[in-house]
């Protein structure tokens, strides 16, 4: 244990996700030691990140602006979406420059055990994006998981309606893992061979 | 890459030690997202941290006051000092129980290859500490490795003095590693096991 603030430090450091004790100890010490480090700045950003950055009224991507940069952006096709589970997605499909369409983030996947359904995911604003008729095609980027397969095919029953291909990002992503780490030759392969769903 | 204070925040987490891309994007959205974790406790801690710890006048390990809990304890024995590399290597030989003496704490090791020579270390503090005769005993802590080596032999010609024993801790250590990561039996045997250096 050591004295008062640097042991507070070390603890809240802890409570990261992916940083133990020992690496909480070293990156304090880091900071306490390394001149070069400017403790200010991350110090600011910290308390500025949660007042700042909101949801992007349409598609639920980060953002510090009403809207994101990718809504924004009229050059990106409105008759394509791409419905992911994060905004962290959002950055692994943008990495592939396979895709010029727009984005939907639920904000996350159907998991009953963790007690998230439908009603805690964006989906009626999704829907709400599909009522105009723009939309010719939406492609279900959630993660290749069981919570990410229950959301889609959850999500494949609710959106049927003519005019509408729904397509899903071709397997050869690796089973149980997280879209977000797969590397981007995978992924744009999948993006290219992504196909229809039978309903 | 996100907009704005986002990636700043991801870029400037990326700049602490072991935490690569990935994890920082991690540690962002956890900070974004997770309500219960206190992101303006972790601002203020960082805020403080630099301003209000500094270096125990006696020995030189981390305290928010003048000196350290440990030298401002009169129940710790005066006539014993544990001289180690970093205030890391206190808390690691603090957890073993093993001892209940001084420490002093020399801010590295001699290394020539960065530049870090005897000067730069505390070591004439030391030698002031052990001038009234009080201290009958030092134990030299330094990791077990080349640098850690090196320091020890240089202290050990250093302080040779009548009516002063130097000892090292006993081998068992793992050679080449760091002396933080041991754990605390291996690091407790040690302590019981130190050696008397030939002279």
């Amino acid at each position: 244990m050591y004295d008062g603030i640097v042991q507070e430090l070390i603890d809240e450091l802890g409570r990261l996700p992916g940083i133990g004790p020992k690496s909480a100890q070293r990156i304090a010490f880091h900071i306490l030691q390394t001149e070069s480090f400017d403790v200010r700045r991350l110090a600011e950003l910290l308390n500025d990140i949660r007042d700042k950055v909101h949801f992007c009224a349409i598609c639920g991507n980060v953002t510090e602006h009403e809207t994101c940069s990718i809504c924004r952006n009229p050059r990106r096709s409105p008759a394509t979406i791409c419905v992911v589970e994060e905004a962290k997605d959002v950055v692994a499909i943008e990495r592939t420059r396979e895709f010029s369409g727009l984005y939907h983030v639920l904000g996350g996947a159907i998991s009953p055990i963790d007690g998230i359904g439908p009603d805690q995911l964006r989906i009626k604003q999704l829907l709400g994006r599909l009522a105009d008729g723009v939309v010719t095609e939406v492609i279900i980027a959630t993660d290749p998981n069981l919570e990410g397969e229950a959301t889609a095919t959850y999500l494949t029953r609710l959106l049927v309606q003519p005019n509408l291909r729904i397509s899903r990002l071709a397997s050869g992503l690796p089973v149980g893992g997280d879209l977000e780490y797969a590397d981007e030759v995978t992924l744009g392969r999948a993006f290219e061979g992504r196909r229809t769903v039978d309903h």
